[in-house]
């Protein structure tokens, strides 16, 4: 175990690494060179230009006002200072409730900390068992936690009272904040603008007809269905391929630029390259010739490509996007079942069309359910044998470990600056190295599961996050790293053993969870903020491909909120802190600081960086909330557990109501709040749908709605729409077109007796 | 342990009392005078006259013709010549559909017991262990089960095989049957004639208004909202209290009835009772009159109370049952959600107007979700403490127990026919008294659960108590049992050693389950066909009440299928059959018997008897199924228990992919059938209006649906229906009337503009 010499070596460690990642920020944010890096998002809101180009030359690019330098940290304030009303306007809903989570943090654990230290901190210090124990090392944090409670003592009643009492303290919170998002995301969907996804639906699996193509299918299926609202819709292309195509033109056309570049600087010598791979080896060619002439080979294929997606049959998916004339219509359409076999005309809300992710929408049903199972095997190997690996790297954590597996080191590490280093540093980082891999691995399988919008994807991938950090961060590094120490007793054990085990490890492993949130929670903010890589990136760029101040404008990497890597991960620290804040309470100052920091952080970044790639309106809240509440009910369950081995059973009848009414009230709160983030409600809808009849009497929807779900690839190029499209429209085999040419004017059309059916 | 000869006896004093009843329906039901016992359905249906009235008095009585009694098993092929067609036709489709399950029950046992016999018998009967180990008591039964296969064989391997294709095979009948099933009820619903339920959506939690009535504000709601469908509402009156008072009422009619009838017998003597409870004490004093009093005295009471309900705006719940002009309106509202607020406007699908449960029509969302938590702990303390009275029953079974607690009773005891009799009959006939005080119990549970419809109650009641048997009789019968067998060892081992107990303890208990077979699935389905309290009370009425052939009528109790007492019932024996198919397949015959016999008798029943009180259109099957996948991943798990006991070890490796396979294929098929079950589709909708509008355009369906949804205390009586509807209906206040009162056209109203929000 470590002592707390090693826990104060390990803070300074990372609150130095904190300290320099924080002075490089102020200091390289101040220079405008990298203005594009540190405040993209204004750029791209157009109201920040290029720097000042008056004054000197150096000081476009270097900032001298010594001035600036002294107040290095006035992006604190500064980050705090906007409204939550315009940073809504600023940044979008997602992200401002985002950054909600952690200040939800602090709502939850600032009076649960300070009633802890008040209550449980001198109760535990006055234990007096670890003491008396001997052949025991314990530290002084050791005599802060649980463990310095005598088995059986009356003490343990202060632990279940306030077992309690947290759990109603986290509860009320968890509601407010639930009322709160939900009303700022009622608000927020009152008062969006028109937008294509709420007149349309999104339909899947539109059942093949021999006599009809995809979009007279869909045509005709709609005008009977839904006689009175169906505006129009439009097919969906396999254009996979052809986005490859694109993706691929663009790369050669920045080589191109890079090589053009160069000549210019150096007219005496033209550049050349090599045809292998990454020019590497090969033929050495003229590069300025060789990648015009690539250029012109693909513009060629594309063409094709293009015009085969258009005009072959086969290139169309069975799918959908259908808009309706009123936003009712969409939104019964998106609710409702279609036919007596839910497995074909599936309707569901349209996503908006920045947010679709279009190669998963021609997914048939048994091949999803198929993909899905396949994909929870996969999941449950990938995190339960993912473990092996993280069990080596836990013995790192154990000095005395080492020393036996290598003995030639123990000269080394006995020295005890590097014996405090490693035990206060390496385990966090090595643990953490592994996490990088992990999320793209993750939302790889998210989209094999065939999920149709990037923020389900992104949803659904921070789930399978959560469910990895929770068995291999948290329960493995309380059960393996322990299973290290215990292998003897736990072969000569029976398996079902295991759990009490754990329990009692608890208290053991918050040294270890200490050094994991400076590493991560502390050290690993202050990283985000100073942006290297993207850093790094834009001065390439700058330097190879920029010739306009369009190139610059496309040269900057503003970034994201990656909610499936960051999410699952501030999850760990709401476990953490609802586990330990019964048994180990000094770890709780620690989340207070990781919460703190990572609000001022994220709202800088917001307000200054970040520009989301698509706006969903917080539909991620049911899963944080139901996240917390799954942290809440582990920390009851390994309190009960604790329990037990503490010669205090009874505590577990005590305790036993407490997951009880925890779940409940995750009942509760999702009956009464989860389908603002589901649903549209019809109300809403009609409400919205008379105020625009009544300020826009004159609107013209259909041609509104006409290219809003173009495939992007089709968007802005040479083709302004896919000619079929055209094509269809006068096409005079469309037997029911009339209700929908009457389209644009608002009023249902008066009689339905002419739908055959 | 049981020996073969105790389960003889059982089987033969089983079959014995089988026979009794088989040969008492077959003599009874010969009589005339039982006819409206036997065969009521016919009665009501109209088809069956009162006994004909031809020939002598006596054989108006008696059936004298010897003959018909040597025919006495004639009803089983006559319950089995009705084709199904016909038996949807008769007796609607949930009684055709829950006859099926029996036929799903053989479906999938016949082939297992086949298959069991050629292969698994054998192996295990050339096991030869048992033989080998001292200090045991074993009968030939255990000789055939896997506890006489070595521990560490390679015979293993066939129950490895076994148990994959007795789980390939059950879930291909399972699938076959819900496919079946599924579009039994689609073309049930699509050849159904016009309903008022098909129109109709019950709006709950209509939020309190404090300028307007509800009845007004549902009709503003649903006129804003659903402009172009809403047609009418009813709104639902409080009327508990009136209804008992009618209930009241009626039973003093009987007696009142009953004292006339005796004086018009003896006119000599003037029938006399006493004013106490249930005429027991009190002044004395003549019937006739004090009952005509009493009469006269509710019937004001009645008059003052239907007064009170119909002018009293308290006495109107917050719920209201709101009609649409087409089924594409109301299916549309029963499947959207309609303010942003989910717990207020609360809509479904209305239930049919016979199955609507009226009392609970008002609970508040909060109220509701609270009754919910406190019902799910009631059921938890119901289904776990319960367990303490079985314990002591189940000791009963242990002749051993007895005798050592009850040691002047070894005497009689040791006689070898009272022992035979006492571990053959009497476990199996003390646990079923328990189990028939239960389903009362539960169904009162769902009730204040706040359940809104009759079938959803049964429903919901049928989920408590197949949770019940399972922990009960299944678990507990293995546990408890065991328990006290091995009290010391269980006391001196951790509780969680006790699965692995449990799971070696099942082929134990075979012989147990045996004896329950034979008692509750044999004689109990015998002493169903008899009909033994109907038969009584109905003897009791015809002689005490009736006067008249419509009072014969009444006193006719045909009864119902109890779905929600016999249904979990049945899946007791699915889960003994699935759980012993691979472990004692001995047992398995006994089941088939079971489910062939119940088959003929709740097919004659269905046929001759039962009366259904409401048609859910075979709603309860995605249950049925949902358990029996229970069944089948209980028997996996506890299968993967006993190996892990047997010493291989490695085969929980080989059997883990079963539960995981048998899991996904559940959520394949809830995803492809269930929701036939639960949402009406708009295709079929459309398609029913469609065809309405062309062959009746000149349905009023406003008068059609008027009194639909009136409560049975306002119908056919005094009152054709309460006054304040059609004070209502003129009521100058009510604004927005007009596009109801345009109301029964078809067609949709042209314009929506003028509709305010």
């Amino acid at each position: 175990m470590a002592s707390v010499q090693d826990i104060t070596v390990g803070a300074a460690v990372n609150i130095l690494s904190a300290v320099v990642f924080l002075v490089a920020f102020a200091i390289l944010r101040l220079q405008p060179f990298n203005d594009r890096v540190y405040f993209p998002k204004w750029y791209l809101k157009g109201i920040r230009g290029s720097p000042t180009r008056s004054g000197a030359f150096v000081s476009k690019f270097i900032n001298l006002d010594c001035r600036t330098y002294l107040k290095f940290l006035n992006w604190m304030p500064a980050a705090l200072r906007m409204p939550e009303l315009e940073l809504i306007d600023h940044a979008g809903l997602d992200s401002a409730v985002y950054i909600r989570i952690y200040l939800l943090g602090l709502k939850i654990f600032v009076p649960i900390t300070a009633l802890a230290f008040l209550i449980l901190v001198p109760v535990n210090w006055t234990g007096q068992t670890l003491e008396t124990i001997k052949d025991i090392t314990f530290t002084n944090i050791d005599k802060l936690s649980i463990s310095n409670v005598p088995p059986g003592s009356k003490r343990f009643w202060a632990h279940l009272v306030m077992a309690y009492v947290f759990t109603f303290w986290t509860c009320y919170v968890l509601y407010k904040e639930y009322k709160i998002v939900t009303n700022m995301r009622l608000r927020f969907l009152a008062s969006e603008n028109r937008r294509p996804d709420q007149f349309s639906v999104l339909v899947r699996n539109v059942p093949a007809d021999p006599d009809e193509s995809v979009s007279e299918h869909v045509e005709h299926f709609f005008c009977v269905n839904h006689p009175d609202h169906y505006l129009t819709h439009q097919i969906v292309y396999n254009a996979n391929k052809l986005a490859k195509l694109v993706e691929k033109k663009k790369s050669l056309q920045n080589w191109l630029i890079y090589y053009q570049n160069k000549y210019e600087r150096k007219p005496d010598k033209k550049p050349t390259t090599k045809t292998g791979f990454w020019g590497l080896w090969g033929k050495r060619v003229d590069a300025i010739d060789y990648y015009t002439a690539e250029i012109e080979k693909l513009s060629k294929q594309e063409a094709a490509e293009r015009e085969s997606v258009i005009s072959d049959p086969k290139a169309i998916v069975p799918a959908a996007f259908v808009s309706f004339k009123t936003r009712w219509g969409a939104a019964v359409c998106a609710q409702t079942q279609q036919t007596s076999n839910p497995t074909i005309w599936l309707t569901e809300w349209a996503p908006e069309p920045r947010d679709v992710y279009w190669s998963n929408l021609a997914i048939p049903y048994v091949a999803l359910t198929i993909r899905r199972l396949l994909m929870a095997v996969g999941l449950f190997f990938l995190t339960f044998f993912f473990m092996i690996p993280i069990a080596f790297v836990q013995t790192l954590a154990n000095i005395e470990g080492i020393e036996k597996v290598l003995p030639f080191l123990k000269p080394l590490i006995d020295v005890k600056v590097v014996k405090s280093f490693i035990q206060g540093f390496l385990p966090g980082i090595a643990l953490k190295i592994f996490l990088i891999l992990l999320p793209t691995i993750l939302m790889t399988m998210s989209k094999i599961e065939g999920f149709t919008s990037l923020s389900t994807l992104e949803r659904r991938s921070a789930g399978k996050y959560h469910l990895f950090l929770l068995v291999n961060v948290f329960l493995g590094s309380i059960g393996v790293g322990t299973a290290f120490q215990q292998m003897d007793t736990f072969l000569n054990q029976s398996p079902t053993e295991i759990p009490k085990t754990v329990g009692m490890s608890i208290p053991m492993k918050a040294t270890f969870f200490i050094t994991y949130i400076m590493v991560d929670g502390w050290a690993g903010i202050a990283a985000e903020i100073v942006r290297l890589v993207p850093l790094v990136m834009f001065h390439l760029k700058n330097t190879f491909l920029v010739k306009t101040d369009r190139d610059r404008e496309e040269a900057m990497d503003p970034g994201s909120l990656n909610f499936y890597t960051s999410e699952p991960r501030i999850q760990l620290y709401f476990l953490l802190g609802l586990v330990y804040s019964v048994v180990t309470p000094i770890l709780l100052p620690f989340i207070i600081v990781f919460f703190a920091f990572s609000f001022m952080v994220f709202r800088h970044q917001i307000i200054n960086v970040y520009d989301q790639k698509y706006e969903s309106g917080a539909t991620f809240w049911p899963d944080v909330h139901r996240r917390i509440i799954i942290g809440l009910i582990i920390s009851q369950l390994l309190l009960m557990g604790l329990m037990s081995t503490k010669g205090a059973k009874q505590s577990t009848l005590v305790l036993i109501a407490l997951p009880i009414l925890t779940f409940w009230f995750h009942r509760f709160c999702k009956g009464r709040f989860e389908s603002v983030f589901v649903k549209y409600p019809l109300q809403d809808a009609m409400v919205k749908d008379t105020l625009e009849r009544a300020t826009e009497p004159q609107l013209n929807l259909k041609a509104y709605l006409q290219d809003a779900y173009i495939h992007p690839v089709f968007k802005g190029g040479e083709f302004e729409r896919p000619a079929a499209i055209d094509e269809e429209e006068n096409n005079p085999l469309v037997a029911t077109r009339r209700s929908s040419q009457r389209g644009s004017k608002h009023v249902t059309s008066g009689e339905n007796s002419d739908v055959g059916v």
